[in-house]
């Protein structure tokens, strides 16, 4: 029997929030980033554009880019290099996704085969190295020493992260803290990095920079945290993922740190089996979700995005109001209310 | 029947080139970067620095932070900035030879276990990228723009070198000119760009520029087409490698490449069946051998090297002459004599 939890609030479908109006704000601009995207992932080995267009192609919401695209308009910013800049954030974001995959052995992602499913590893372990080291020619020609810093720093951090989450796979014992660290390395640095390039741009003072590093931060931690309650939840499903993929993984993420906690020492040795010996049966995934129920894992969850969304919030108080500013509050909404 | 080709010229191993005055002249600038590898490739994360240091301690020559050092010093630099350069041109390497295991599924290195063979692929992919990171990183620290051009040119060159190498694995119709275009990708590059920093350092002319990157280009062909040679030669014995690494993995290399196209029917079948559907026999190897020595194979293509390294010694034509320079000069010497 499948216990589906729904984190389903009580407000309607109409009234969710949405990215329309930060898409509105940077559709120009997008479109812009969409065209260099292609353009700068081209080679002479074919192999590069046709493997690294298909995880382009397939989309996701650019979500990145965006986020410096308007962290420049928000920061005052009405030159062109943005463009290139929210290239980069993207060609790294994508860099990192080609080598999850690999490490994961995913064999799809948003709805599609990976990468690594349809032209092997190895092709993918490379690719993702041309698409890092061009986003780097690309920010050594926009000529920003900050800029440069602010990347290259992300980058070794979120591979810091990786390794980390590596290490901590499969262990139950992983505590919320280890996970937290985890989380903010390999995807909210990347988001700080994205935003962060907005006040460099508009040449605003440290304090500007800090604010939207923090707002990129606990936004990156908040979205991912969501994700990962997500991956339990029948609200993935309208988002045309599948459920369960984590556990099936025996990825450590809260609802399972929150669960196994929260357990008697029968449902603890359940989650090691499942989770380190990765030994599962007919049953378990709804066994897990319906643990997770029990011990309100996945509520709680989102309880802490809502936590570090509130903190988000709070760094963009700085700034006086404009469109840009209300497009990044929606997208902190949109982060958490996804979860619904 | 084992059919062992030696590549033995007259010289006695008395007379034989070595990297002895190289080494000299940049003995206390080597430890520093040996040094400084260490202190930077540390990380909380402790498996980063556990496996990178595996496959940095496992040393190799460090030929190619040697050569930025004694390029620097060429060109008159007495500062400390090469110290550091010097260390993102190792960086870059050892990441590039984490991701080329993974790649070629090899399990030994220099005589020991390769990081993936005992941490696995995830590991050595996500540590490649933190080095990989962590060399951009001490890059914008040292601040030079036209030094992160050339590293991140290289290092995109690097990766589309290893992709058209993954496409051409195992097709024994790879052409000369193809083959070369992966060495030169794959390998030159790199060569190319660690001489080349030594003049920026110097603040010497483009020209002085150019002659040592064309320097770096041709060695780096010549060194890697007497490795390919080596992997089929006696004196591979001699450097602690076993022979045949090539043959096994199906890797189509220069003397696969001259023998085939010597070759009658009835051999390019053996060629086709033992390289590109790796249905290998014993004594395949050896019949390989003995192939390539009816064919001059081996010969010739330390032949080629030979050429490469005419180039490599004329493009530094333009500088005085210096003990820099004559260690520069060993180092062609030194790169095509190993054949011996």
């Amino acid at each position: 029997m499948a216990v589906i939890v729904s984190l389903e609030g009580d407000r309607g479908p109409e009234q969710r929030p949405t990215l329309d109006r930060l898409g509105e704000l940077v559709s120009s601009d997008l479109q812009r980033v969409n065209e260099l995207i292609v353009r700068r992932m081209d080679s002479q080995v074919s192999l590069i554009p046709e493997l690294a267009g298909h995880i382009v192609a397939a989309g996701g919401k650019r979500l990145r880019p965006m986020l410096t695209l308007v962290a420049a308009k928000l920061c005052g910013y009405r030159g062109d290099r943005h463009i290139a800049l929210a290239t980069c954030v993207e060609f790294i974001h994508t860099a990192t996704l080609l080598h999850d995959d690999v490490v994961d052995e995913s064999e799809l992602r948003r709805g599609l085969k990976t990468a690594n499913a349809l032209w092997g590893n190895k092709a993918s372990v490379l690719v993702g190295d041309f698409l890092f080291a061009r986003a780097f020619q690309i920010m050594v020609e926009d000529g920003s020493l900050p800029v440069l810093s602010i990347l290259s720093n992300a980058s070794a951090v979120i591979s810091e992260g990786e390794v980390q989450q590596l290490i901590t796979a499969n262990d139950t014992a992983t505590s919320e803290q280890a996970y937290l660290e985890v989380i903010q390395a390999k995807t909210a640095a990347l988001f700080a990095a994205a935003c962060r390039i907005g006040a460099v741009l508009g040449e605003r003072p440290e304090v500007e920079e800090e604010a939207l590093d923090s707002y990129g931060l606990n936004l990156g931690i908040a979205f991912q945290l969501v994700d990962d309650a997500l991956d339990y939840s029948a609200a993935q499903k309208t988002l045309g993922k599948s459920i369960g993929d984590d556990f099936r993984e025996g990825k450590i993420t809260l609802p399972i740190v929150l669960a196994y906690r929260r357990g008697s020492e029968t449902e603890r040795q359940f989650w090691r089996r499942a989770m380190e010996d990765l030994e599962q049966e007919d049953g378990d995934l709804e066994r897990a979700i319906s643990l997770m129920d029990t011990h309100g894992a996945l509520a709680d969850t989102v309880a802490r995005a809502r936590h570090y969304g509130a903190v988000a919030r709070d760094a963009l108080g700085i700034f006086s109001d404009s469109v840009e500013k209300r497009a990044l509050l929606d997208v902190i909404d949109f982060a958490i209310d996804r979860a619904y």
